[in-house]
């Protein structure tokens, strides 16, 4: 048994993912940030499914096509569909964000 | 968005399963307990693996083999092989235990 709330760094140069289990059609990772943003002007496109959460934290997601960002706190969670494009605009620089990701086929 | 928080019940009937995304690989589903335990004898035998962590409250998980329960508190995760027999032993009565389950195909 593992905790997804052990062993949090106080400083990150980078957000950190991990890898929690894998399989052809899933992958759960913790992905760790503190104060990190996606680079300036980058969207990213993914080519599954992700329903994603943030379990400690606070983080601005923004959805390409929406007027702005979306504020998360601790349990938010949002599906967002594959190749729509979204970039971390934020997160708190106060503590580490976690957040949960599930990647996944939707067929 | 949602929030996995939110609308907590103070008492329930039976445990609350509510299916937040699926498609035809994986399943996420919210699990809240109050209390709630297996019935007497009955350990459960699922198809798919299953990845939990118990997000609030306190759940002793039972997995067939093993000496004992695990003690679950907030964070705690634990992937279960498909049919890997296993049961909850008890949920604390004294808040609603929240568990996160993703149900998945392992190949």
């Amino acid at each position: 048994m593992n905790n997804l709330f052990a062993d949090l760094p106080t400083t990150l140069p980078e957000k950190l993912v991990e890898v929690l289990a894998e399989s052809e059609h899933v992958r759960i990772e913790r992905i760790l940030s503190i104060g990190h943003a996606s680079p300036e002007g980058l969207w990213y496109d993914q080519d599954k499914t992700e329903w994603v959460v943030v379990l400690k934290g606070e983080a601005k997601l923004f959805l390409e096509g929406d007027d702005g960002p979306i504020h998360m706190r601790p349990g938010d969670y949002i599906n967002i569909p594959a190749h729509r494009k979204r970039r971390v605009e934020w997160t708190t620089p106060d503590e580490p964000t976690v957040w949960l990701a599930v990647f996944y086929c939707d067929n």
